[in-house]
C-alpha cells in the first residue's frame, strides 16, 4: 500500500479500515457547494411536462422539494458523512429540448463541507423526475451528476472549470 | 392540456394536481427491476481504490451497503413512491479503467413495481463512492443512471435493449 | 379500575401498561380512512397564497406533498401505530375566505386501519401551510382535525355524521 | 403579483418558486417558541384516561414522549424547515372536563426560530392521544393548534395576546 | 475458504461479498421471536427508579416505548435486514435487586423472521434505561442480550434451552 | 419521594414527569465518550468470520458501518437524547477466541455529552454481527455494553476504572 495514496483516500485508515474523518479540529467556516445533473428525456416526455405546468401543480416543483428534503438527510444516506445543519438548500430545474437540467446549492456554517448535500439534492430531484415521468418513458437517463464548485474550509475555493 | 398526455403522466391528475397512483386495485405479483450507473474517475482514483481493497476494508463494499440501505428507504426519499417490503436488493460494483460500473437489482411481491428502488440503490452507492474518493478527485462524474429491465405487473417484462 | 373501560382503551393492558395492539389475528381487508382539518388565516394571508399560485409553484402543492410523505411515515411518529404499506394517499386543499380546508384519505390492504395515516396526512399538510405563511401571519390556527369516515376491518363502516 | 405580498410570503421567490429561506446571514441567538393545542373528547374518554393513570403507565406520558420525539424530527416532516439542534423540548398535558389541553415549548441556540418544532410537538402529542383513545371515541377532534409566543431572532418577542 | 462455512454465513456470498438474503421464495408464515436483556445497576439506581414510578411518569414505560418504536425501525438500523410490517411488539421490564430484566417479543406474518426486531427492541429499551439513569450511575452495564426463542419459517421452533 | 434522588434522576422532574434535560445554559465544549461491548460466539462462528475476511468483503466492516450510521441517529432512537452534530465516530472490532470485542468512540463540540452515541454505536454494531452470523449460531449473546470513559462538560473526565 503506497503511503501517498493512503493520505489521499481520506475514508480509509493506515490499516485499511473504512473510517469517518475526524473534523473536530477543523474550523467552523461558511461553506457552500454547487452540483449539477441532467435527465435525458424523449421529446414526448419534455412536452408532457411542459403541458402539466399548470397553476395547480408542477412536476418540477415536486422534484425540487424532494431534492431539498433529501439534502437535509444526506448523513442518513451516505455512511461516512457528518450530520450538519444546512443554512440553505436550493435547486433550479430547467426544461430543455432533450430533458431537464438541474443545479443545486447547499450551504452551512460548519466544520466540514457540503459537497455531498449538494450532490444528493440534485440526485434525488432527478430520481423524482424519473419517477413522475416513468409511465411515459422508462428509458430516461440521469447523467452528469457532478460538483460544479465549492468554497469554504481549508482547501478554499474549487471550481470545476479550474481543473478540466 | 391534451387528453392523451394526461393519461400517461401518471402522477398528475385531470386538474393538474400532483398525485400518488392508487395501486389498491393492482395484483400482487413478483416484481423485479435492474438499474445501472457509472462513476467516471481519474486513473489515479481507480488506482487508489484498487490499493485499498485489503482484507480489512473495501470502499466498494461500503458503497454497496449504502445502496442496499437506501433502497429500503426509497419511499422516504421519492415523494410519490409507495412503501413496500423488498424481498431482495443486490448491488454489483466493478472497477474499470475509467471508474466504476454499478448494477443494482431490487425485488418484491407487491402491488407496484420497484424501478425506483433499483435506481435509488445504484444512485446512493455511486454517491457514496464519490464521498469516499472526493479528497483525491473532486471532478468525478456520476453518469448513465438508468433502468435496464423490469418484470412483473400489468406491463410485464421491459428491457432497455428492446427500445433503443 | 373498571373492567369495562379497560377493554375499551385498547392501548392499555390489564396491568395498566401501555401496549401495542396485536393485530396478528385480524383479517387482511381493504381499509380506507378520511380525515379533515382547517387552517384559519387572516384575509391578507389567503390573498397572499392566491396570488402565489403561479405556473412555477404553489404553496398548497407543497403542503399536499408534505402530508403525503408524512402519511407514509406515520408509524415512525405515533408510538403504538403499526407500520403498513399504503396503497394510496391523497390530500385536497381548498382556499376559502377565512383560510384553507383540507381533506385527506389513506388506504391499504392490511390487518389494521389507517385512521392515523389520514389524520397525520392532514395535520402535517396544515403545519406546512403554517410554515409557509408564518412570516405574514403568526396567529394562524390549525383546527378541526378529525376523522370523517373509515371503512374495512371488523368494525366496518363509520361516518362522523352517524354520531353527532 | 404584488411586490408587497411577495416579500412577506417568505417561502416563495420572485419567480413564484417555493424556496427555503437562507438563514446563513442571521445571527445565532437563543430562540424559544411555545405552542398549544386541545383535544376535544367525550366525558367517557376523559374518564377512561383518568382511570388509566396508574403507577405502571399513563397515556398522557406516551403522548408527551411522542411529541418530544417528533419535535426533534421536524425538519424531516416540514419540507422547508431547517434542521437544528434543540436544547430543550417540553410538553405539558392537562386533562379537563371536555378533553385535554396541551402546551409545548422548544428552544435552541441557532440562526432560525423553533415555531415549527413547538407546533409539531403539540400536534404529534395530540395525534398520539387520538390514537390511544380512538377505540373508545372516534369522534374526538384536535383543535386550536397555535403559536402562543416566540422569542429570539431579529423579530424578537411575539405573544399571541399582543395581536388578537 | 471452506464450502461448508460459506453455506452457513448467510450474508456472505461465494465471492466473499456481503449480501442480503433473497427471501422471495420463502413462504409467508406467522413468525415470532422473543429476546431478553439485563441492565446491571447499583442498588441506589434501582431505588431511584422505584421511587419515581409515580402516577405521572415511569422511567420503565419510557424505555418500553423506545424499544417498541425501535423495533419498527429495525431495517433502518441493521443493514441487511428486510423491512417488514410487525403485527405486534411487546416489552416487559422488571426491576430486580441488581437492575432490570427485559423481555421483548416481535411477531409478523412475512417471508422472513423477526429475531432482529426482538433483539433491537430490548437493546434500545436497555439503552434508554441507561440514558435515564446515567446521571446517577455511569457504570451501569447492559448485558445478556440474547434470543430466547423463535417460531415460524422453514427452520421452525427454536428455544435457547434446547441448545445449552 | 426523596428530594435527593429526584435531583439525580435527571430525566424525571419534581412532579414525576419524564423530561428532556434543558442544556441551553450549558457550555459548548469538546466532548468525547468511549463505550465497549462483547459478542460471545461459538468457536465455529468465530472461525466462519475469520474465513470470510476476504479482499471483497468483511462482516466486521459491515458491523462497523452499521454502528457508525446508528450513532448519527441516536436522538431518533433514545427519546430524551438531544440531537447533535458528531465530529467523529469510530468503532474497532477485534475477533477473539470466544467472539468479538467492540470499542466505539463518539465526539462532538456541543452543549451535551455523547455517551449515548458511543453506546448506541457499539450496540448496533453488535446487533449487526448477530444478524450476519445468526444462521450459524442463534445462541450468540451480546454482553458487557458499557461506558469506558467520557470527557468534556461540567462533570469533566470520567473513567470506568476510576469507579470499580
Amino acid at each position: 500500500m503506497s503511503e501517498e495514496a493512503n493520505k489521499e483516500l481520506s475514508h480509509v485508515d493506515a490499516e485499511g479500515r473504512i473510517v469517518m474523518v475526524d473534523v473536530g479540529a477543523k474550523a467552523v467556516t461558511t461553506r457552500l457547494a454547487e452540483a449539477s445533473a441532467r435527465v435525458l428525456m424523449s421529446p414526448e416526455t419534455v412536452a408532457a411536462i411542459r403541458e402539466r405546468r399548470t397553476p395547480k401543480g408542477d412536476p418540477l416543483e415536486t422534484a425540487r422539494l424532494a431534492g431539498i428534503m433529501a439534502a437535509k438527510r444526506t448523513s442518513d444516506l451516505i455512511p461516512l458523512c457528518h450530520s450538519l445543519a444546512l443554512t440553505h438548500v436550493d435547486i433550479q430545474i430547467t426544461l430543455v429540448d432533450d430533458g431537464a437540467e438541474l443545479t443545486g446549492t447547499a450551504s452551512t456554517s460548519a466544520q466540514t463541507g457540503v459537497e455531498m448535500e449538494a450532490l444528493t439534492a440534485v440526485s434525488v430531484a432527478a430520481l423524482t423526475l424519473y419517477d413522475m415521468c416513468k409511465a411515459i418513458d422508462r428509458a430516461m437517463t440521469i447523467t452528469d451528476i457532478r460538483l460544479e464548485r465549492k468554497s469554504g474550509g481549508r482547501s478554499g475555493e474549487w471550481r470545476r472549470s479550474d481543473e478540466r
